[in-house]
């Protein structure tokens, strides 16, 4: 898979380390290409529903921010990306060992991005595709970020 | 507001209390009507973005779960629900003390449930909208709740 | 109900007059208020589905018009309106004399504005809920109707 | 591209031709696979919105229908489908010769299906995508269509 500029993937890691939720979840970043990122949650009690699988809002969290990083690899710097809105459909109980979402750019745009959303199931070999979505994000002038 | 049956109360609280990521994140329910829930989330490192306001995945998942309880207050007896899809559109930053997440049916069916999420975040007397969304779920069939 | 100022009535209309599809559907505006737009469309053999229920494609472009009307009676002269995406729940078959959609805006803004959009069914007195979405658009600057 | 079986795809046809919409509209099924259904609209004044392009509520008529005769491929005898919900992106302005819907079944499932739905318009050689949504379908018992 390609990898994007080594300095976009700085700025994406930096940004992602401030982003509490993601620690706290338990999630990482895997992958960092040019418009598309991918983030990867292993499974845990923290992160279920009532039936013991992954939460939609767990799944939903990961894919968020997999699609608004995906927009920023192709952002300029000085800039920053808000999630304007998505829409996921869970497909199938998100059960495995580990959650991987694919954020990809459909299309760019200077005030606008739209990205496609997958979350995949993963145990061993085994690739579940578990949850699709549709994302818009908005590129703002950069505002500090604490 | 109008209070859901005791029978009900306990059945929604007892599953939201077997939800993992409801507790990590450390969300409460603070209402439980007859087609309405309201979960709460305090404001903590844990749960923000890289701005430092709430994370949209957080807002998402007390809305998802909201949602979701909200159709469940108005299921029979031994059946369970799922997701099937929501749509949210995250309005302003989501700063304040705490978020309330606020779903209601707009259609029960036999099949499908249709709910409105509405997220306020609140600051002492200050109560802002900040993501507002739909959400399609389903009435299954009991599993076993783990 | 709240009327709009006369010169925002006027562009309202004046732009849905050259909105082809509406004319060729048989839809007219009912009301434009700040905020708030309503369109109605007759039940007729050239808007239906194959049950011939009002085919929603039917639905949605009415809500979509009603939203996106709704946005620009709050933008400033000389600016456009382009719907950037909408969500939409069909809650019920779309059958009854005439199609009622009613789209108000939920959070103005100058870049983005996100609209309520809800359609009605509407025999003699009987009104049904029959759709319900959201929809985001966007402002730009103006270009020349033709 | 690989053809639907020829009893799937007079099947799908015969519905198709008693949707009034799609005929006032001027569209028709291009293809008919196993799950995906390809319907064009062209170019015509009755489809516009104000500024001439094709209007949303038309480019997301045929998604919609798209979207579900691809469901439809899939069902059974004696079933029908409905559309439970959809959501459609506006990439880039709709202009060109033609609109082509393609609409795609990413999960099929007995109660629930969902879609892809992409729309790209046509001129000459040139094919630009100008919309792409996501849309939730449900098989029914079939009722007499009339």
């Amino acid at each position: 898979m390609e990898q994007a500029a080594g300095e976009v993937r700085e700025r994406v890691q930096a940004s992602f380390d401030r982003q509490g939720l993601m620690a706290h979840l338990g999630a990482r970043i895997s992958h960092i290409g040019p418009g598309e990122v991918h983030i990867e949650l292993p499974s845990r009690p923290e992160v279920t529903q009532q039936h013991g699988y992954f939460h939609a809002g767990a799944t939903s969290s990961i894919a968020d921010s997999a699609g608004g990083y995906a927009a920023f690899t192709l952002f300029p710097e000085r800039t920053s990306v808000l999630t304007v809105e998505f829409k996921i459909n869970l497909l199938a109980p998100a059960e495995g060992d580990r959650l991987r979402a694919i954020g990809s750019v459909i299309k760019p745009g200077r005030t606008l991005t739209i990205c496609r959303l997958e979350v995949f199931a993963l145990t061993g070999d085994q690739r579940t595709l578990i949850a699709t979505g549709q994302q818009t994000l908005i590129q703002i002038e950069s505002r500090p970020e604490r």
